[in-house]
Order: C-alpha cells, then sequence, then structure tokens
C-alpha cells in the first residue's frame, strides 16, 4: 500500500508528479513546498490555483487550491480511526484499511471555498482576500456517507450529520473561538443521504495529498468547501440543529425570514462563471480573434447559459459550454471574440444562470457578509 | 391621561420625582439627565446604578440602570401601535389605549444585564464595562403576553416568540449587522406563557420612562434584561429558532452539547449576591461591628443561601436574607461583621446557591464569552 511507502519517506500524492520533486517534510511544513499555486497566508497553509492557468476540465493536485484554519494535522492511517457517534443505533468505529476495502465510488466534484472572490468587495474586508483561485475540480474516491450511515443505523429524529476534523486551535482575534477547537461543520441529513456524498481517500487517483485531508477527508458535492470536512475523525448524527463555530461565527450569512434577517449557515454554491484568459491589463493584440475562456458553476444546480459582455456590460452573447455536463462539477467554456481594431480598453464580463433561473448579480448583497461573493466584475483589458 | 401631560411638555414618568425637576427634552436627549447614575456610553446611552446606594428592594426609576443599543426611539403612545403577527390564526393590531383597558397585572422582578460584571473579566474584554449595577428591581405593570397570545391565536406549530422594539441602527464594527437592524429577541413559547411575562406599561406606577422603554415594553422575569424588549412595537410568533443579530452574534454563548460548543442564545440569570458596602478600598473602622449588605438573585430559580468570607475565602458563613421571597426578584441581604481590631486588610467574598445547587464559581467559564459573569470575586477592604 501506499502508505507503507509513505511511512518510508515519499509522499504517496505526489509520487509521480514532475511538480513535487522533494522529500515530505516540507510538503507537510512549508508553504514554498507549493510552488504551482499563491500564497495568500503562510501558516496556517493557505493557497490559491492561478486561475489563469486552467488548462483542463480537472485541477491537478498539486495545484488544488488549500484552505486551513489551523496547521495541517498529521495523522497515521495505521491509528486513524473514523467513528460514527450520536443518534444512532449503533456507535461504530472504522479503520483506514477496513474504510478502503469497502465498495468504493469515483465522484467528480467542484469545490469553490465561500470566500473566493472575496478580493472583490470593497471596501476591502476582513478575512482572506481570494481572488478567482479558490476553486478546483478533481475526481475524488471513497466510501458514500450513505453506506456509513446506514451501517450505524440512524435513529428516527436525526436532522444533521456533524462531520469534525483533526485540525484544531484557538481563534484568538475576536469573535474568538471557546478555547482550542476543531473543525467541524454539519450537513443535513438530506445531503448527507446523497449518492455522491463521500468519505474519500483518494484525489485524483492518488492518496490525498496531506494539504487535502490526508487520510480521509469528506466530499460534499455542490456546498462551498467549507462542509467537506479534511482530516475527518468523526461523524456525529445529531437530532439538534448544530450551531457550531464554523456555521455561526464563521461562514453564516443573514438570511432574511419574515423580515427578519437570521444568522443561517453557508452551504449551497451560488451560480458563477470566471474568466481564466484573458488576464486583468492583458494586452490582446488588436483586430484578430483572441479566445477568451473560463470555467462555470452553479452548485447543486445546472448551468444553463452562461454570457460574455466585451463592452462593460452594454450587450451580452452566449459563450460556448465545453464539455458534458456532469452534477456538481464545473463547465469550462470559451468565446471567440472579434477583437476590435481600434487600440482601446475593454472591460469584459461573464455571467452564469443556474437551472432556477438565477443569474448572477451585479452587486453583492451585504447580507451575504464575505462569502458566497458572485458579483459580476468588469475585467478590464487592453486592446493594442 | 398622563401621556396628554406628556404631550403638553412634563415628563409622566418623572412627574412627582424631586431628582428629576427639568422639561423632558434633556432627559431624552441627554445623559446628564440622570445625576443618579454612572455613565458608561454617552450615545447610545448606557447608565449604571452605584451599587452601593442600593437601600430598598425596589429600585427607583430615576436610579435604575439603563441599558440601550441605538438611541431612544421617541414614541408617540397615539400613533404607538403593538402587532401581533407570523404563526397565529388572526394577526392582530392593539394600540395604547387599547392595552391599557385590558386587564392588568403587576408584577415584581429583577433586571440583570447579560454583561455585569463584565468589568471583573481580566484581561479587559470588548463590550461595555459594567461594574455591579447593571441590575435593578422594579414593580411592572402590564398585561400578561399569554393574553395577547390567547387573543390572536397560536398555530400548533409555534415554537418561539420573537420580541421586536423601535430601536434600531447599524452596527459597523465587525461582527457588522445586516443594515439597519432592530433590536429584537426571541423566548420560548413556554417561557412566553408564563403568567409573570407582562407587555409592560408602568415601572414603579409611573408610565415607562423613555429610558425604559415608553409607552410600552416587554418584562420577562428571570431571563437577563436583554430578553425585556424595550419600546416594543411588533410580535411575532414563529414556528423556527430565531438567529437574529442580538442571540448570535450578540448575546451568545457556548453551550457544550456531544462534546460540541454550539453557540446558544443567552437567556435565564444565572445565581449571583454582590455587597453594597462596604465598597471597594473602604475603611472600616477596626474592632466595631459593620453591616455588611447587599443584594443576591437567582433568576429564575430560588435564593436558597448566601454565603459570606471575610477573610479572602477561606472560610465561609450564612449571611441574614432579608424580605419574603418573591419569583425572580432579589432578596436583600445583610452580615454583621464583627471587623478585626488589628489594623490590616481584608479580603471580603459572598456568594449565592440558587434552588438547583448551584453555586457562583470562583472561575469565569470562558464558554460563556462576556456574558453572565457571576464569578466570585474579593472586595478588599482596609481594617484601621
Amino acid at each position: 500500500m501506499q502508505r507503507r511507502t509513505f511511512l518510508s519517506g515519499v509522499v504517496p500524492a505526489m509520487a509521480g508528479t514532475t511538480l513535487f520533486p522533494f522529500a515530505p517534510t516540507p510538503l507537510i511544513e512549508k508553504n514554498d513546498a507549493f510552488p504551482g499555486l499563491i500564497t495568500r497566508e503562510k501558516e496556517p497553509s493557505n493557497l490559491e490555483f492561478p486561475f489563469a492557468t486552467l488548462k483542463g476540465r480537472i485541477t491537478p493536485n498539486a495545484q488544488f487550491f488549500v484552505r486551513s484554519h489551523f496547521p495541517f494535522p498529521k495523522l497515521d492511517p495505521d491509528v486513524w480511526k473514523l467513528s460514527l457517534t450520536g443518534d444512532v443505533k449503533r456507535a461504530i468505529t472504522i479503520s483506514y484499511d477496513e474504510l478502503r476495502k469497502m465498495p468504493s465510488k469515483t465522484v467528480m466534484a467542484t469545490l469553490e471555498c465561500a470566500g473566493n472572490g472575496r478580493a472583490k468587495l470593497a471596501p476591502k474586508v476582513k478575512g482572506l482576500l481570494w481572488e478567482q483561485g479558490a476553486v478546483g475540480n478533481a475526481e475524488w474516491t471513497g466510501v458514500p456517507l450513505s453506506a456509513l450511515l446506514e451501517k450505524a443505523g440512524l435513529n428516527a429524529d436525526v436532522l444533521e450529520i456533524i462531520l469534525e476534523g483533526a485540525d484544531k486551535g484557538e481563534i484568538t482575534e475576536e469573535p474568538r473561538s471557546p478555547g482550542e477547537i476543531r473543525f467541524a461543520r454539519s450537513i443535513s441529513l438530506k445531503k448527507a443521504l446523497e449518492a455522491n456524498v463521500l468519505i474519500a481517500y483518494q484525489m485524483n487517483g492518488k492518496d490525498l495529498p496531506i494539504a487535502h485531508g490526508y487520510p480521509v477527508r469528506a466530499i460534499i458535492p455542490g456546498w462551498y468547501g467549507m462542509a467537506s470536512i479534511k482530516w475527518l475523525t468523526n461523524i456525529i448524527a445529531t437530532s439538534k440543529p448544530f450551531e457550531g463555530y464554523w456555521q455561526t461565527i464563521e461562514y453564516a450569512y443573514w438570511k432574511r425570514q419574515a423580515n427578519q434577517p437570521t444568522l443561517t449557515a453557508v452551504t449551497a454554491v451560488e451560480a458563477k462563471a470566471e474568466i481564466a484568459r484573458p488576464m486583468l491589463h492583458e494586452i490582446v493584440p488588436a483586430g484578430k480573434p483572441y479566445r477568451i475562456h473560463g470555467a462555470a458553476w452553479c452548485g447543486e444546480k445546472s448551468v444553463i447559459k452562461v454570457e460574455i459582455s466585451t463592452d462593460n456590460g452594454l450587450s451580452w452573447q452566449g459563450v460556448k459550454l465545453l464539455d458534458t455536463e456532469i452534477p456538481n462539477v464545473w463547465r469550462l467554456w470559451e468565446f471567440n471574440w472579434h477583437v476590435p481594431s481600434k487600440p482601446s480598453t475593454a472591460g469584459i464580463l461573464v455571467r452564469a444562470t443556474d437551472s432556477d433561473g438565477h443569474v448572477q448579480p451585479d452587486k453583492h448583497d451585504p447580507d451575504r457578509r464575505t462569502y458566497m461573493v458572485n458579483k459580476t466584475v468588469a475585467m478590464e483589458v487592453e486592446i493594442g
């Protein structure tokens, strides 16, 4: 097994890639071990995918954005156990070997950080200032969560499933955490029973990299990344709505209910299209065709259309959606732009529409706080 | 009616008191209109009762602590309406005249601010630094909330009753409010149906002072003061737990449930005894008897006993509880101290025990954040 190799000094997830020709310790400890990513924070490690480098539908592991709230836990898969407790008929504990012997499934899913695009908010806000690249798409292999829940047997009153990681620490800035806490999040029982919700141990066919939750993480397709708990150790069935730090203090927004703003956990991903190329202030040759391209995703919904404007939002036209539709997965798109022959500047915008008819807005709703930022933003390029 | 007088220029609640011999405008607008109180914040008005001046069981209106989050709303009782909507059979609207014509009830209740004692926390914390005097006791007259709920007829699935005031504004410090918000809070249906929960228009036999919610406020005996919504205008029955700003961002603490800290609204008052005299660093005559006195309260629970230590917590003995027991009302207490004859210093502590056996702790539980501060604190005095 690859983890034997790991214990003898080679990081299994990175074995065979040319981007990471080094020993495992720096990969765990140091962020400069990620040359293909933009550092947004050194410790804990927060690294952004340079979206302009988007090439294919699958993001290579080494280029997948890293969002962490605490130092990476170092878990030994020979010792690691996953416990499933709470409001269940039989509390169970599963070893890494046992998990890997269960019937597995591979699911493609796009993960986007709930704060992706936050750098676009004005005035500047608190929090990691992600540009466009706190998003990536991979194939994940693991055991459906529903299979584990079935093993334990849920009681009739279960409402939510809490997922808890081994990553822990104390938030000492206001609003403070209640001492040392683990990263934890709940998902609705309905979501937990979806066939594509995985307890995953592989990413693009390799064992999970440390940065992505080795040995085991959750994958909650269609929800923002914060729900896909990395370094997963505990699953807890509960009959009460979970009001943990990471869905009240962080990753929560104001939902209006009966005219009252009520603090609500961030869950499903909103519609979004992003431009990979051209880049901001890129000089585009005048009078020649230019292939504008990028990706678009709508969380649990389908991408119905992506429109583009090359005149700062005055007129819009459809782009070509590439690839086939896969639930919870982004679609690459392209648009062949006939660049004007006269040197000038152009503001390029894109917007996605989801299968519920939601179109990306042109303003950020402050009720969303600094999450779910999907307003359209003009990208200015030079024609010359 | 007194409000006619109000409209002609005399504040009804203050009429007849000698402490407030001035015109109404300064009382509404300026905090120096409260000579008997300690200013903790000028705007919005936050004023503390100097606890050392505790004399009787009832706190006079002019000495009752003021906690406000926004400027006092100026409500005209001829225009003011109370609406009861939401998950009810018949939405109703009640005028001030109609409310005052309904069968009324007078209830004595102690109100304590959830942040009372916050100044005792070390290191210094954010928030208003209340010492001992964000607490007071008054007789409130009004209509039981249950009578209004009965008028409207609750649907079977009602879980909570939201109370909303007319006081509003925007919190622009982090964590920000979702734009302009009103002060609002929910109480459980169980609490709402308690016979002593009032929609009150009088305080100690006078119309409510502006600072205390004129024309109408809620009184939720046994809960911290934040639930007793002032300037009340809306009552909303709801089948969903209310997660408004004032019970998630503010006035919420970390309750441990199944090993998980979950953000929970502050509700019932914890056990507390406070010393009025001697004051901190007061010089107490050596070798003579001294009457230590104060008050003790335990929210919805009874005060079972109050103990005192005059040797910095080494030994404890019971104090004498004065007055009769009244639910949700503080009890004054006294202790005749035989002051040592040798000049020195002494650390005096008191602690209350409630009818559930809870004793005041000697440390503040950080899970409570900066609320429900009821740890015992040695008050040092000089013997000389």
